[in-house]
């Protein structure tokens, strides 16, 4: 088999970060000749995970090589709070030697580099991705570290964007009160936030008077410049001492590489393209060219040999395709709102991903850009609703039904109507890891009471649930699933009924007498494949906390054992709502039933090693269904 | 029946408001006569209900009255955001004319005056007492406004000590950069929050530097002299048109009356004791004759006939008396933390109830007071797990879950472990109204892994559940009712195992095949009072989200029916942990199984009204039991 052209990466190994870290006299041609190699590997991991963050990794890139290399003793802390920029610390990390240098090919797969920190690799004391919680976790530490007698420094990294979280903010207070001098913050002041620029979103006026305004120490310099960087932190460290400082670090996104760098960005282009997700091919034939010329020239500047690349075959994981759920509801959105006056729509910095582009350009007087602060978002639609409007909220979902969680109960306790809309919901894409995955949503919002939880199993679906939403007196919780819809699911979506009717589901595939109940994409898509060898019934039920007690005994009429497998842990969701609703009916003899969902943390990786480490692959189910009578009867702690 | 001098309370009808309005020419003059009749009434209002916030209702009245006599025209918006200064508000409207006079009698009783703002009463545009929200409120309403064409000025109040919410500093920038000049918040500046001074709890710093660095207008005035108000309001208007503006008036909590104002407090006394509660009869005595003489000589000043008094019997609602569960846990807890160097106690300044001053005198190193500031609190408890502490974090259980929710899930991925303990949990107080009643907060924090949920009956139970919780690998959301324990509860509790064992409970009352499942002492004592007539067995498990299925199905061996009864809403919690459980028994006959809780958002009165109005009374429990086969077989919408 021969390899197209196309696949093949180039990478460095940590011989050569060796080789040239002490080869390097001068400290800032080091530094920089650091940063140019950890940028190539970051660009590598991205290309070779087929998604990750360029455009935050390289604006701290130099930040970063500072801290590890002249500014952090073995024994001090840093993290990234932010935590999506983690490529380029596990590309510098794995350049010094303290991580394995076979980790490189395996960001984001299971058991590999998660897209977001997790404790479990070596080097992060946190798990961040939820943005806004570093300080917070950072003054834990201190407060821990001054019981136990030691003394030690702690450096977080947090983005400019994510600033606009309130919990930066509550956290500033204590951190003066109790005189934390071991407290450094850095932003990262790239000025653009996931899609575009930070002024644009929710301006953060003058940064360097909130913070003073906090009473922090204030500093600023060049995030790109050595010399700059060296000078604001001795600065800190001479005149500030025993005061929590933040240095405003001055950088560009994706700087280092022209093709990323947001200085390339064209006159009036107002998304930046690089902020997740790998590049194409020949965007990164380009980049890395370019990448591998400055590291070259700063090598060469060094009087050492030239780099020896290694080269690796790059086709990432090959990329679902299919209909994109928040598109379809974007679009449903804008034209609804056409026809309705009183549709609002907020977001959180996630015009992209929660498919509001179209309504964005479409009814731009109503829709309003929040900004990364949710629990300001939720409340906000509260005084939307207060005059009659119906307010449409968007976030993922990982983010929306736990930041905001007791503003959403608190809208409830007004009656008025919110429609919440999710999307990230679920265990896929497995990729950015647990703090994207939204497994426990249902749960955390299904008991609000006049609250109905929805999700949509594809198009035509969604676009009922659309209509739905602005129909019903009642609020909505909208979880979306934004992989793609799989061509089974496409196929039975077109199939569905074009209006949803509260707790009704339908079969989507009759079968024998055990009957799969199943919500969304990626269950149905899994129960159909393993229908294609069991005998199943599959039933889509688009409802997570409702249930039509007469739908449901016919349902169960036909069973003799119903399993509900759930895009969810199997607690709080829908399993929990079809048993004590089947045992509710008081039938003479009720079927057997059995829940399969997450019962631990969701992994990281490829959607088909996620979906079969946690059981909720084709396969798995097949094999769980096929496991017969012992395990429909024997109890098992239930939790 | 004789009355007992004691009993007697004063209060004055909306009439003698309108004469004292009508009567009185110079504006100032009006606005302190009207002030000190409101005062009288608040006082009243709060003394006839037996609980209510006198503090901060006396700090914000003079406030209250500028703006209801002077500033706002009838279409002008004005809400509380701290809310609990409500009674003072209403005491205003009630004054106006706005509410019924009859309403003065019924603060904090069903169908009454709620204890925090509810939409469903005149001139409360939110629900508030849930702090920090209200801003970002202000800011949808002015947004809805400027889409329907309309002009409104909106007036905000927030609490100095709400300050620490960073829910406000998320939502001022967009005030800012949407040149809110319709928005005013107006921070009564007390410089008290629940317990003590703002100072000692989470420092505020230099606040006008604070709103100054968001870009905010800042104002400053004495918020008990009209002349001082008035001219800051003008400057307001005409200097800052065209932002959002603050006005931080100085205040003094309790201000009006000596016996309640914080500057009465005798040197090194920390505990302000007016923050909530109704004073005892003679300290109502002596506050009454002091507000009376004020407004007489107020009134008389400005040349009217003196005040006629109403009088009413104001004995308010019968105190239960029982063992403290907060009070016993946080003795427990400070008795382990001296035998456990580990043990790390954060609060939310609720020191007072959660039980925590034993605590925080006798281990103060190791207790840490965090403000109103539960996200900050929650991600500091990591800082502290991350180096091997046992950090146990304390709100009460309404906000615990819900403000910090996606906190409470990062903390769980990192696999640390941390003690979460949430009091007030439950309906009931009920007196306070939906924002502190925390009935969805299993449901909310049910599926987190590796969460155990668990609610404890009584004392002994307590303290067994201070053991397990340090003793478990497991995290823990320790849900602390706070009502006293009955009696009937104490008895039983008394009886309980001195430890516990997950997922397994324990029959407190043996009694018939009918079998009633329950946590904690408010379901417990009307299962147990509901056991006198109705042949009941009596089941106490402690456990929210775990249940042993071996001992379930020992248990469901000796039913023919389960009901299982909550203190919280009926989805999300105990009654679906035990009918999945009990399904996925696969018994040959499962008993019949009804699960009974809250449907509706919790309504606002006394103990015996609110358990009653929501079917949890033993009286309606016995009812629900009685209706018979047709109520156990019929089914019902499930939600």
């Amino acid at each position: 088999m021969t390899t197209d052209p196309e696949d093949i990466l180039h990478w460095l190994p940590t011989s050569e970060f060796q080789r040239v870290l002490d080869g390097i006299d001068d400290r800032h041609d080091r530094l920089r000749a650091f940063s140019a190699l950890s940028r190539v590997n970051t660009l590598y991991m991205i290309m070779k995970a087929g998604s990750g963050h360029i455009g935050s990794s390289f604006s701290a890139a130099d930040l970063v090589s500072w801290l590890l290399l002249e500014e952090l003793d073995e024994d001090e802390v840093f993290f990234s709070s932010k935590g999506h920029d983690v490529p380029g610390l596990y590309a510098a990390l794995i350049g010094l030697g303290r991580l394995d240098e076979d980790l490189l090919h395996r960001l984001r797969r299971l058991g590999g580099l998660p897209g977001h920190p997790d404790v479990r690799t070596p080097h992060m004391p946190f798990n961040t991705g939820s943005l806004g919680m570093g300080l917070s976790k950072a003054k834990g530490l201190i407060l821990a570290n001054r019981l136990l007698g030691r003394e030690q420094r702690v450096y977080v990294l947090t983005g400019d964007g994510e600033l606009q979280e309130g919990q930066n903010w509550e956290a500033l207070g204590g951190a003066v009160n109790a005189a934390m001098g071991e407290l450094t913050v850095i932003v990262d002041h790239n000025r653009i936030q996931s899609d575009t620029w930070v002024r644009d979103v929710s301006d953060l006026g003058d940064l360097e008077a909130r913070f003073a305004g906090f009473g922090w120490a204030v500093l600023r310099c060049d995030g790109h410049d050595f010399a700059a960087i060296e000078a604001v932190f001795r600065r800190r460290a001479e005149e500030f001492a025993g005061r929590p400082a933040v240095v405003i670090a001055d950088t560009v996104k994706g700087a280092g590489c022209a093709v990323f760098a947001a200085t390339s960005m064209a006159p009036g282009e107002w998304r930046y393209r690089f902020h997740s997700g790998a590049p194409e091919p020949e965007v990164y034939e380009r980049a890395h060219g370019e990448l591998w010329r400055a590291a070259e020239s700063i090598v060469g500047g060094g009087g050492l040999a030239g780099l020896e690349p290694r080269t690796a075959t790059g086709r990432p994981p090959a990329k679902a395709t299919g209909p994109s759920l928040p598109k379809v509801y974007g679009r449903a959105l804008a034209d609804a709102a056409e026809r309705d006056e009183r549709i609002v729509a907020l977001d959180a910095d996630l015009v992209l991903d929660t498919g509001l582009i179209p309504f964005s350009q479409r009814v731009p007087d109503r829709f309003i850009e929040c900004g990364i602060a949710e629990q300001d978002m939720v409340s906000m639609a509260a005084g939307l609703a207060a005059r009659g409007l119906l307010p449409f909220v968007h976030s993922f979902s990982c983010f929306l039904h736990a930041r905001p969680n007791e503003h959403i109960y608190n809208n409830a306790t007004e009656g008025r109507k919110v429609v919440y809309v999710g999307s990230l919901a679920g265990l896929l894409p497995a990729g950015p890891g647990h703090s994207h995955q939204a497994v426990r949503d249902v749960a955390a919002v299904g008991s609000v009471p006049g609250l109905v939880v929805l999700e949509p199993a594809g198009p035509r679906q969604a676009r009922a649930a659309v209509d739905y939403c602005v129909d019903t007196p009642d609020s909505v919780y909208l979880r979306l699933v934004s992989v793609p819809v799989p061509p089974e699911v496409a196929a039975v979506d077109a199939a569905e009924a074009p209006t949803l009717e509260t707790g009704r589901g339908t079969v989507v595939r009759p079968g024998g007498r055990t009957v799969a109940i199943g919500a969304g994409p990626v269950v149905l898509a899994e129960l159909l494949r393993a229908a294609e060898t069991a005998d199943l019934t599959v039933v889509n039920l688009p409802w997570l906390n409702r249930v039509d007690p007469h739908w449901l005994a016919e349902l169960a009429a036909s069973a003799d054992r119903i399993v509900v497998v759930e895009n969810h842990y199997t607690h709080g969701g829908q399993a929990d709502l079809i048993a004590r609703a089947l045992l509710e009916l008081d039938l003479p003899t009720p079927p057997r039933f059995r829940g399969i969902g997450l019962t631990e943390v969701p992994r990281c990786g490829t959607a088909d090693e996620v979906l079969d480490a946690h059981g909720l692959s084709a396969g798995r189910l097949t094999a769980a269904l096929a496991e017969g009578e012992n395990r429909w009867t024997t109890p098992s702690t239930t939790s």
